[in-house]
């Protein structure tokens, strides 16, 4: 079997916010090669980090990486059959040729929709858990505040905080609409739009008794509040920083860092890929959840392979809510 | 038994860098109380925290506080025994009123100077051994660097990482004496002055592949090279930072703070107050080096209570090597 594979490719690097400019759509015969197996795929992934690859961590002109989930149409691989629903990081094209090695095939859960393997059952769920639990080492009845909190990651950490017995949780956002989404969807305790300002205070007043764990997802500003409203022995879990990644130049770091040794904190910065085997954990916690509707995958579809510049585009200036994911 | 008792008291608030305008002598008499002992101190601590309690911590004109060593003239306290050789915190006097509930008689070593129970088995001693095992949980083999390395804390946890198998330890100090004294003295593998500036480069040099753990005793610049420096996954155990509690303005944090997150780091502050019951652990430790003469407590003798407040000065800008320790 042959198919016309479509493909985006980074052409240029960005300075500052990346544009439509820098990427291109490219076209290429692909057919089966001994060993592989031909994957139609289904959804894409695009996510923060991406920002990052591309100012140097992408080859230009070259097919890109990325979470993705597809069907085998075509195998000749014996570890993966035609029908097989794969996991793999062939992304940023319509079809890839994978091998058993390089995949995933993923579970068939009932009432578990495939695409929050992208998104609380996958890399962004993995990444809420992990902060959480292995790193933060949240304790039933502690407050936590969650920066960024109707993006991918911030939305699963509320969910998976509830779920681990947090007291308190509180979120930022960028928006009216997204602070109220997490109060009214996503049973967030208080919720405050960071785009008014005076984060100090709006965080001071969600949580008058302080809190116990930040989960941090934009560092600055954000990051010199929360210090400011941790409590003795607090920990933070920095799991990246998606105000920062088009700053040309390096951002404010906390004025009040030094707090860290008055009130014995921990600040503890992690990659998800240091800790893939605590997936089966994630799933083990997540899955009756979802199965039974108590929690939902929260995500913004991109439809459609055309579109996924702007997918990706918007994700990074805020237009999704929870995990942003392209249909194909 | 009646003794006049000499104290010091704090009568001013410092703007910036304390001086002798900041306390003054007084003198009291001073008789047993019932259920106490009369003691009369012979050595007294003076510690860089003390310059934090300055600021507000302390009552003015009122009996300070300090880890201090004496030997019980008189007592009503069945506790203590005339002859006894106690720790306490009734500091910055001559004699004082102390209960067992108070105090602690110290173990009776041979080989082992009492001067240790201020600094190297003192507080001194456990912050360096608590920021090296329980907040860097330092590995044999791993690479260290310690700021203001030829300070009281600093110069103990060079001894006590070279003591748990460290690979290569580095420090900084603020003169080329101390430099030496480092290199020379204390088995450093390498050194460098700060006041030469360019710590990043400096540090680069000192530790051409890397540290994986930094003691910061510090903050400020030093802070900034150290996570420069760090290998993945590397931990920073905050101790302090002597070089701010005199700013009136909030010190600059790092700039490359970020790369918290990227290279897995952990940074964690700590206070030695909550690791008291860690003594025992730390004391087996050293005791039979010391015994041995393989490692000495390193300190800088001030000789007179007349002297005390210009050794408290001279500590907070950096005149002693080691501890900085008073003899009544």
């Amino acid at each position: 079997m042959s198919v016309t594979a479509r493909y985006v490719h980074q052409v240029s690097k960005p300075a500052g916010a990346p544009t439509r400019d820098n990427f291109a759509f490219v076209e290429r015969e692909l057919s089966l090669k001994p060993g592989t197996a031909l994957v139609e795929n289904l959804y894409l992934s695009v996510d923060p980090y991406m920002r990052q690859l591309m100012d140097g961590g992408w080859e230009l002109n070259a097919p890109l990486e990325g979470r993705s989930i597809g069907r085998v149409i075509e195998s000749d691989d014996p570890g993966l059959a035609v029908g097989d629903v794969v996991w793999h990081r062939h992304a940023w094209r319509t079809h890839a040729l994978v091998t058993a090695d390089e995949a995933r095939v993923l579970p068939t859960y009932s009432d578990v929709p495939l695409t929050a393997f992208l998104g609380i059952l996958g890399g962004t769920g993995l990444s809420a858990y992990v902060g959480l639990t292995k790193v933060a080492k949240l304790l039933p009845g502690e407050s936590v505040f969650i920066s960024a909190a109707a993006g991918a990651v911030g939305s699963a950490a509320g969910r998976i905080a509830r779920l681990l017995g947090a007291g308190r949780v509180i979120g930022s956002a960028g928006s009216a609409a997204k602070v109220d989404h997490l109060t009214r969807e996503l049973d967030f305790d208080a919720a405050f739009n960071y785009r008014d300002g005076d984060i100090i205070g709006q965080l001071a007043k969600a949580a008058p008794d302080g809190i116990d764990v930040y989960f941090d997802n934009v560092g600055g500003d954000h990051l010199e509040a929360a210090i400011e409203s941790l409590r003795e022995r607090g920990r933070i879990a920095w799991c990246g920083g998606i105000a920062q990644y088009n700053a040309t130049v390096p951002p404010a770091a906390p004025r009040n860092l030094f707090d860290v040794v008055g009130k014995s904190l921990r600040l503890e910065g992690f990659l998800v890929r240091d800790y893939q085997p605590v997936r089966t954990e994630l799933e083990a916690l997540l899955v009756p959840h979802i199965q039974s509707g108590a929690i939902t995958s929260d995500e913004t579809l991109t439809d459609g392979f055309d579109h996924i510049v702007d997918g990706f585009l918007g994700m990074l200036t805020g237009k999704n809510i929870g995990k942003m994911i392209v249909k194909v």
